[in-house]
């Protein structure tokens, strides 16, 4: 997959400005942006550390998959987001390799990326996203 | 906790040979070392990633942590490192700060590293390990 980074690692909570308050007590910064996405149902906050970052995400509705995650298994670590280049050609090489894709095609998420999530049940139960900054090219 | 980077992502898994074949597939090269734990009753092996690592751990008994979580919760992400420097510095104003930690006092973990775990109840439900590489300073 040749993957440059972690991107972010998504952290489901239950409560976005008390996490926020924790996070920002716990490493001594401020987030440095909260952004709604409301296709995936959820409120976002980013911390930067090192090249990567922590994307802290809120259910803002009982159908979202955060809201269905934190049911099953409680907040904690959601998924895992590799920065890739050429998510396109990536996403037919991991289907390849019969790693299953739950998006077949990349679309538009937090933070201005074309991302792409494989299926847990191929990558040892980690949800894994793949992001791809266009801007960045 | 002024945290330089994410030391690296521990992820549980039932079958070390089987995932790190997974992960050497997708990420296309080859996990750097493989090396057992005998305190925490675990069997590792790292992938480099950018300034990262990812760190696949493996229980070699069935008390071991790794063991429970995986009953519990399955594979999946079990913890978050973040590189720190003067580890006992950072866990007395954790604690200040009213985050409990599972280890008062860091102790020796893999890849030569002094680390303390922080209680997840505390943060959000994420497992988070402070590691310090004495060897750097």
């Amino acid at each position: 997959m040749q993957a440059s980074k972690i991107e972010h690692i998504g952290i489901a909570v239950k409560d976005l400005d008390k996490s926020i308050s924790l996070y920002e007590e716990m490493l001594g910064y401020e987030c440095y942006k909260v952004e709604e996405v409301k296709d995936q149902k959820v409120r976002t906050a980013f911390f930067k550390i090192g090249e990567t970052k922590l994307e802290l995400l809120e259910a803002t509705d009982p159908s979202s998959p955060i809201a269905r995650f934190i049911e099953k298994r409680g907040e904690g670590m959601h998924h895992l987001a590799f920065a890739v280049s050429n998510i396109e050609e990536r996403l037919m090489n991991m289907e390849k390799k019969g790693i299953n894709l739950i998006d077949k095609k990349a679309r538009k998420g937090a933070d201005d990326l074309n991302i792409a999530f494989l299926h847990p049940g191929s990558t040892s139960g980690v949800l894994i996203e793949l992001c791809e900054n266009k801007n960045k090219k």
